[in-house]
């Protein structure tokens, strides 16, 4: 139920961690490049094997001691449905490894058209009497300006097929107060009345340790407001960007966390797929990189929050 | 520049409307479902053959007096990967045709994941030396909830490669005022701020009409709202959803145009994909049927509207 599947990972791994597969071209080594493109030419499908082989590796490296991954949409279109596929692949290869697939594509829209995301990424889709899982994430990231109509469309794949939808709440970016932080006459801001909103829409999907399966997003960088959250969500499970590259340490993700070491995911991507630039290690080292680099992050984020569950 | 090649389009047509391309497969008829599924079996390929020529039918129909096409991105990421091929070859063969694309995605990231939407959808994707086109469309809707880091990298693209953006204010759904019409102590609405800051993205990109490359989402089925946007924000070209099922006539759409008849395109979707339904024709007869219902809208919208241009 919710992201029960999802804590019960992070336990028995003792780390909170999700890595974020964002396989630009320029971070993948020119050894597969080269290899690639000898093959397919300088194509999209030369470019889609390339990130293949790139993501692969760092799920082997990673799936023992990173409960979940975390595949940006973005970087997977912009390889046009070469790209795509890969996304495809990736999170098939990655759930063949034990780990929970949360798929960023921040999703939004209403009705059959939302229904038509939510079969996409979390459910299945009918084909002459078949279902087939088109996608097949575990959790999808979505964006919650259209309302109800943008989310109800999700809550019935996630009870039926225990998948969990994160909704934008607070992001992590320079400018999301334009909006986010803008005060309502109610006092309220903009970002605490969509988190009550993830409350409300996730109240009778609650899982066994108490979070239901809408979780919201609420970025590193802003560790004030994600202690607020922390406290007025109480049921709202965090997946928490922003830490390494874009600033946030171990001290400011605490804060997402209740007493237990639970409620949170932090995700790191260029620190955790770029890594070997920081240790001195070769770029076809990325994987070992990555590793330690998961671990290094595993033990700081477990350091700052304590034993988890 | 920004919309003008779109509104050329609607003033030589005399027409503004757009029609949209969201092909479940539950609207294509039995004949070309049986004939895709005999070939490919009941498979993700045999329903994407299917969609791609439910789209030609209907592209070839309505080409010469419908300006735009809107293919929904939802429908096809149903599909998988083999139906983000068809969005690929629907935009490529609609481009043939000299139709306008409007991708309706709904895409919303920061930094250099909001670029890579961007490359993917409206521009280019650098491949080992080479530019490709991995999507192609003209313009892109987008959600702007993550504020200015979540639209800026779309404004060079706007600007280098003459495209244009749609950025959701107020949605066409019962529930879009849960948080759209939440008044800030500023006075504004939610929607109204959204809608300001379109003005401010689109300063920059203002094109031969008076319309910049930043449009906005304003739904049909809140006419008095689109009369008040249509005043406030005289820079910003709309994309109106919510014609025809969900509600809204031509009385009510009026109200997005400007004196001259210009500044907005509407939308139908099932209006015109299944317009054999009302028609008493047959399904496989649907793209000469789309045809008579385009034929009806625009007269009904000119009627209402008047000379465009």
């Amino acid at each position: 139920m919710a992201f029960d599947r999802l804590i019960e990972n992070i336990i028995k791994m003792q780390n909170p961690t999700v890595a974020g597969l964002d396989p630009k071209l320029d971070y993948v080594p020119a050894s597969i490049k080269e290899k690639c493109f000898a093959k397919y030419g300088n194509t999209l499908d030369g470019a889609a094997a390339a990130l293949f082989e790139f993501n692969k590796a760092l799920i082997d490296s990673l799936c023992d001691i990173v409960p979940a991954v975390k595949p940006q949409a973005a970087y997977y279109e912009m390889y046009g449905w070469q790209g795509v596929k890969v996304l495809c692949d990736t999170i098939s290869y990655a759930k063949s490894k034990g780990m929970f697939i949360i798929t960023d594509g921040k999703r939004n829209d209403i009705g059959t058209t939302m229904e038509a995301y939510a079969a996409a990424h979390l459910g299945e889709t009918a084909v002459n009497g078949e279902s087939i899982e088109a996608f097949g994430a575990d959790a999808l990231t979505v964006n919650g300006y259209l309302g109800t109509d943008g989310i109800k469309p999700l809550l019935n794949i996630c009870k039926e097929k225990d998948k969990g939808i994160f909704v934008l709440v607070k992001t992590s970016n320079p400018s999301s107060g334009e909006l986010q932080d803008m005060k309502l006459k109610t006092n309220e801001s903009v970002y605490e009345h969509m988190g009550k909103m993830c409350e409300d829409w996730g109240k009778e999907l609650v899982g066994e340790y108490g979070y239901s399966a809408v979780g919201a997003v609420v970025g590193a960088t802003y560790p004030e407001q994600l202690k607020e959250l922390r406290e007025k969500l109480p049921h709202t499970f965090f997946l928490v960007p922003g830490y390494g590259a874009q600033g946030g340490g171990a001290e400011d993700v605490k804060n997402a966390f209740d007493q237990r070491g639970l409620g949170a995911i932090i995700n790191s991507s260029r620190g955790i797929m770029c890594a070997w630039k920081n240790q001195n290690l070769a770029e076809d080292d990325f994987a070992i990189a990555a590793r330690n680099e998961a671990v290094r992050m595993r033990d700081e984020l477990v350091g700052a929050i304590g034993k988890i569950g």
